[in-house]
């Protein structure tokens, strides 16, 4: 949610739908000043914040958007409620600042439902069967989102964000790039997890698991964006017989070369959030994260006693999103051709993407060009 | 709360306390700023807010304060951990805005306190039975701290504000006026009912019911401030043998004339949360009140189809607080002949005080010349 005028927008757009008889629950996150304030009153106070404590101080973000939300409902003279994650029912576990939703009670949400309300419910935040405020973690509202579609067995989830949908390729960096109106929920996986911020891989994982299609949309336009959906369900003309589905990047990677057995490596995944990628060689492991994790990530090295052998800053990746990629020798063969023209440039694949992992500052010239070669529409 | 660097000096305040072996349980208000933005949010959203969902947004404002608190607190290496007025028991009925404490089911605060933490509680919320999240009102921070003291069977209740106790007049229009160390639970609720901001008359009633004795100190100074008891408690020597104990001031009343049953009357007083004086004549009745309920009374007035005969603003009133003044009667004598010196001036007493009615713009003469003829410091 982005401020006043935003609330005021989507209050007027839940109407409309509200008025031509659908039933709402709204998920909401918090203000992006709101949550950058909180963290900024936190650091004022202290370097290394109780997570416990960071839990209740972030969650007032959420509590100030739906009430908000839920008054600008009123105003429009639409019956609505707020509830926050305690009182939708979202059970969680007890793992402050990144904890995982166990159930969903969600017994006073139907209740306002069949009073022909819309519920507004607090994205990101639970509470543990210990009555202790959680919060979700990265992706948290979009979990959030999807976790209460699930529960509700609703018929859709309608993520509303920053961006139209999903495109073909990062929009800033390729401005002929297309939205992709109907994708697969592997696909989407493979997306997020390369690079694409549309939605958070957390979400997506949970969406597939449960089978509920996901439509992101713009929250500026409310335009028809992005539906993410079971793979067999898209419609032929939409698949575009095509095999590479877009195009995914990271411009800030770090690359560390170190000494671990596999044991501290899974423990070390465990510390950290998202490791972007590992790969095993006879003498060494190299993991590949991004810079917002590296204070976890080092911290997790010392914690598992594991020695730094080098550490490699200014990599960026780009992976071409599709199933089975790697067996189109052809495609393959001038994939790896455009590697070799590009200085410390590597190649590797996946079941779901090829990936290159190349110098920061040549990124956006790979996407540009693999997007031309591969994507772009035919006139 | 103030800010940031009130929040730290209250940490490492109550640092020193917690090691002297207290055992401290930390009521806390929302920072003033906090309040004034949410506000202000809502106003951009609608007129008539609904109270519930006002509830709702306000209650974010304990909750960072809170959190930031036992952040600070653990940042000096205390324990501590901050609890919603629903995970501290604050069970109230759901008049949302204005709710009353019902009971306090303080487990989880005393489980706690076993483990030598400091619990930080939200003032000014609580759950209702029904799960839903309330305010107290005006006074509520004040009421939840003096309610936790009661439950808890504290020793104490320590009050900290931005002045440094009681004085005997309002420092602001008598600069010599006095601290007075020890005052009891009648004075002070007349005092507070008078005009003094010290303590909010909902928290002395409450006090006083329960016997808890109260202490006011400046959260600025720490220094020794006011100790709100039992009268009978009260030390000989800081009793000082005079019957007037203070002088309370409000330098912005109104005064309505309107034609009204009693019975519409006893209605408009259970929708305005405060009136401050009414008075029956045979033709009308005349009620006062403060500037900051006008809507509150004229909507009231409205509701109970009450006449209005004539509205008066600009009115101040003046208290001398004490015993059973009006029965010196050569006090009242002296009080009636300076009400006489003041155009459209009149007096009236009761039990604990005895109170001029008079222009605005002459209370703060008043008090000076009061305070100076009975309650200055012998030299």
């Amino acid at each position: 949610m982005g401020s006043v005028e935003l609330i005021l927008r989507i209050a007027s757009r839940l109407a409309e739908d509200y008025r031509r008889g659908e039933k709402i629950v709204l998920v909401v996150s918090a203000m992006a000043k709101t949550t950058d304030s909180l963290f900024a009153l936190a650091h004022q106070i202290t370097r290394f914040p109780s997570r416990r404590e960071m839990d209740m101080l972030l969650t007032a973000g959420e509590r100030i958007s739906m009430s908000l939300l839920s008054l600008a409902l009123l105003e429009e003279g639409v019956p609505s409620i707020s509830f926050t994650g305690s009182q939708s029912g979202i059970i969680t576990n007890g793992n402050h600042g990144n904890a995982r939703i166990k159930k969903v009670n969600a017994f006073r949400i139907h209740e306002e439902l069949d009073k022909d309300k819309i519920v507004i419910v607090a994205g990101f935040q639970g509470v543990s069967t210990g009555k202790e405020i959680t919060t979700l973690g990265r992706g948290g509202s979009d979990t959030s989102a999807v976790a209460m579609a699930c529960y509700l067995k609703a018929d859709r989830c309608e993520i509303y964000t920053d961006v139209d949908g999903v495109f073909t390729a990062d929009p800033r960096v390729v401005p002929n790039a297309r939205l992709i109106p109907e994708i697969g929920y592997k696909d989407m996986l493979a997306l997020a997890l390369s690079g694409s911020k549309v939605l958070h891989p957390r979400a997506v994982e949970y969406a597939m698991r449960h089978g509920v299609p996901v439509e992101v949309r713009s929250s500026f336009t409310f335009r028809e964006g992005t539906t993410i959906k079971d793979e067999y369900n898209i419609k032929e003309g939409n698949m575009e017989k095509r095999e590479i589905i877009a195009i995914a990047h990271k411009d800030q990677l770090l690359r560390y070369r170190i000494d671990a057995s596999e044991k501290s490596i899974a423990m070390i995944a465990a510390w950290v959030d998202e490791l972007h990628k590992i790969s095993y060689h006879e003498e060494y492991i190299e993991v590949y994260i991004e810079p917002k994790y590296e204070s976890d990530f080092e911290f997790a090295l010392e914690r598992a006693k594991v020695k730094t052998l080098g550490k490699l800053d200014e990599l960026g990746s780009v992976s071409l999103i599709g199933d089975s990629l790697a067996s189109d020798l052809k495609l393959m063969a001038e994939l790896i051709s455009l590697c070799k023209a590009i200085p410390k440039c590597s190649l590797s694949h996946s079941q779901t993407a090829v990936e290159f992992i190349l110098p920061a500052d040549k990124t956006a010239d790979l996407v540009a060009k693999l997007h031309d070669e591969y994507l772009k529409e035919k006139q």
